[in-house]
């Protein structure tokens, strides 16, 4: 675990370094759980939305965009259930005066209990070798079987307590665990209450009745408040999808672990209509679809799985993520969800319009089932980051970072360099940079050694560095250098942009 | 002018109608000031940003990009003045209960006054013919004479009022004009007050002190902030900029002219950083540089005028912007201003952190100067709307509209029709669609006649149309047919791609 601590933060060093990420408002001691994305950052961010709008919207003909405002009649927030149900519980250690959430204190000591387990299994395996029988341990061994009683009686309760809102129990579970505050380290507690995490803002001049209107906690229910919109001016046949790239704000009482959960973060959505019942087949047909797509980033398939939901949500009839093995862990990255009608049903109950879609071929209107794919624009960046971060030792000793990016994301594609600043070498590199920057993002450097120049361009995962030699000047060939291998091949300067435009070409 | 609104309203209308634009959370009867992208308009808007950002950042070796966040520490706006000077003076009418900016009431005033001079010179163009000398009769006549010396005074003493914040003279200013309340026709006014014109929420848990902070009002502060860690991690060289996309939020008071004013927007910001000195240069540079950004989209120079500040906001010492000829009148759509070293100055002060550059060439640090380049994304958008939407009579007889964007930004770039749907024609269609989707955003359409089709398309600007007809299946070939002249050309199958990148290229 210190291990992984360790790189995590080597990562975050290396992503503000390199103008991944600064913490945002730095220069005022940082505002926090917001970051800002650098001018390496914004790249990598806007490469990740063109990769997910093309595969989304382009290469499906029944799926368009929209964009919608982050900004939304508050009633919307009262049909999508978020006003009375998105909520937090929380309690204060009275000693220490910190918050926490009470559900996530509870999972702490139950991961602590886990931990337990795994120790006594740990022990057993190395005391019985290969003869080591894992299941057959953990169906016998006391302690094991008496700490896993306790993790389920635990966990029964705490979700019985948290579906039924019964928050006087969750504390008295707390109390129960013996929780103590990490901070205090007493069990002087308040008592357990729910905070709603959407940011609220006052619309419009008071005389005229400000609204209290919300910062949207999603990007889904604009997509929904306009699907009779998109269509019936789209021409929109069932089944199809409307898809979305914006941001969304939560007022998270615990922020963490760098950009993987922030106040405000953007979301990749895409929610597709479909015919009552075919809802679970459409499921599937994504959770596929979705994996494929991450998979075809090539960050290794190991690094995926999916964690079907066992206790759905109030509006879902199946639900499952897409996990990712970041540094710290195994963590949701997307949700695919089966959302039923219910989102489109409450925008019908509560706008006392009429959402239905006529079915030409059942001759017959419904409300659309809905299937959700949603993903988290930030997280995508960090499993890209982590993924990409190497620490390599060399064959002559020396150590580099290199970020192995893949190359249709990577920040800058190709970095021009001429080998000495003098004797024509610029002039040549920077006819080559002018035929390339036009159609890819391309840097020209001269300063310092060409050695270092490299060691820049791999620490911010430029996959090619193409290098203007005396060579150059003779035979009008320059070296094309590949980030991940570090070799070099010779090729003529006019077939340069068609070799790059070849080396970046997905498919 | 009725000629003008109604023309706006087909706009509008029109916008709706083809998935550009859609009142945002319509369903609920809407947000005031709030509009939601359709799935035409978020084609548009994308392709827009692409074509600033490559203009900026990509073609411009020394600009980089950044994407700061929404939310900000609230010092920050301290230090720009806005929490302090961001403000808007506003009066209410008791008897229509409806509140005006007090500044805008006396500036629709003098508009009033300006008509009555117009009105005057008009009549006397029409007597005096060919040998009419405007400068000379606004000169001699007495009532333009005394009209335009009300003018001049009512504008000295609203400016007077603003500079000063003396509310209480703007409010006599309002009574000495004699100005009635449009809605109940009386003069019976509150005091002049001012109201601050930013988004505020709470950020945080109560316990841990809720932070009031403020929704950004401009993205400008975000680079500013953010020109330390972009500078060194950048390792950039005087002069360089730093642009940003970004939503911005303004609690307007008078928001109208859909979406030309809107409560929530997006910006796209350029600050360029300069030599102490030099500033003057750079803000000549840029407003040519950015003028000949405009012009490159084909809307007509005619659109397009200067307007150089002559009041300069309390940070500026130059300022302009770029006006265009929307339906109703030259309006901002870009703003130059340079911003002296106002702004990293203040956050020197408020932060407390040296915000300098060290200028290896004069050997010595200072604060840089900024050149700032800001425009309306929304505003591009409706400009491009506006200028593209064309009413045409056929030599048929039957019309059309068309919506002449340029080619480059359309929505779709391609319609792939088969001439019906049988005979293999649409197999055929479905060929040429999968090699050129990838490449571009095109649509495939087979139901109705072509001549509709190509009507559904001129009506979303789809520039061009590739038509598989019966001939297709013996020779090989098929029409493309140009959206603004309707002629069509055929070709061979196989050049299909390589035509329409080159009907696409813009340089």
């Amino acid at each position: 675990m210190a291990n992984y601590d360790e790189l995590f933060k080597k990562i975050t060093a290396h992503a503000k370094e390199y103008g991944f990420i600064f913490q945002s408002s730095e220069i005022y001691d940082g505002l926090s759980a917001v970051y800002d994305y650098g001018q390496n950052g914004v790249e990598l961010k806007n490469n990740i939305k063109e990769y997910w709008w093309k595969a989304m919207v382009r290469y499906h003909e029944n799926i368009v965009g929209i964009d919608s405002a982050i900004f939304m009649h508050p009633t919307i927030w009262k049909a999508s259930g978020h006003v009375d149900a998105f909520n937090d519980p929380m309690i204060d250690n009275k000693d220490s005066k910190k918050r926490y959430r009470a559900d996530v204190l509870v999972e702490d000591h139950l991961a602590k209990l886990e931990e337990k387990i795994n120790k006594e299994v740990e022990k057993a395996a190395k005391r019985f070798g290969d003869a080591f029988d894992e299941g057959q341990f953990r169906a016998t061994n006391q302690r094991v079987l008496e700490n896993q009683a306790k993790i389920d009686a635990i966990k029964h309760r705490l979700y019985t307590g948290l579906e039924n809102n019964d928050l006087s129990d969750i504390k008295k579970l707390i109390e129960d665990c013996e929780i103590v505050c990490p901070v205090s380290g007493s069990r002087n507690w308040t008592e357990v209450r729910q905070f709603n995490l959407m940011f609220s803002t006052q619309m419009g001049s008071v005389s005229e009745e400000a609204n209290t209107i919300f910062l949207r906690p999603e990007t889904a229910q604009g997509i929904f408040v306009n699907f009779l919109n998109v269509m019936k001016t789209g021409r929109m046949k069932i089944p199809f999808g409307i898809a979305q790239i914006g941001k969304a704000f939560r007022n998270e009482i615990v922020a963490r672990q760098f950009i993987f959960r922030m106040r405000e973060f953007e979301q990749m959505e895409m929610q597709y209509f479909v015919r009552p019942g075919t809802e679970l087949e459409w499921f599937e047909f994504w959770k596929k679809e979705r994996l494929k797509w991450h998979l075809s980033l090539g960050l290794g398939e190991d690094n995926y799985r999916f964690h079907d939901h066992e206790k759905l949500a109030h509006y879902a009839n199946a639900a499952a993520d897409i996990e990712f093995r970041f540094p710290f862990g195994f963590k949701e990255l997307e949700g695919i969800h089966s959302r039923t009608d219910f989102d489109l049903g409450a925008h019908q109950q509560y706008s006392g319009k009429k959402i239905m879609y006529f079915d030409p071929e059942l001759n017959e209107s419904y409300v659309p089932y809905v299937v959700e794919t949603s993903i988290g624009l930030d997280r995508t960046f960090l499993a890209l980051l982590s993924n990409a971060f190497t620490e390599e030792k060399l064959d002559d000793g020396s150590e580099r970072v290199v970020m192995k990016l893949p190359p249709v994301l990577a920040p800058i594609k190709a970095a021009v360099l001429p080998l000495v600043a003098k004797d024509g070498l610029p002039e040549k590199a920077r006819q080559i940079m002018d035929t390339l920057k036009y159609d890819y993002n391309c840097q020209y450097e001269e300063k310092d050694s060409i050695g270092k120049r490299y060691r820049r361009q791999d620490a911010i995962g430029t996959p090619y560095c193409i290098t203007v030699d005396h060579q150059t000047l003779e035979d009008n060939t320059v070296t094309i250098r590949e980030r991940d291998t570090m070799l070099q091949e010779r090729v003529d300067l006019g077939n340069v942009s068609k070799i790059i435009a070849k080396k970046l070409k997905v498919n």
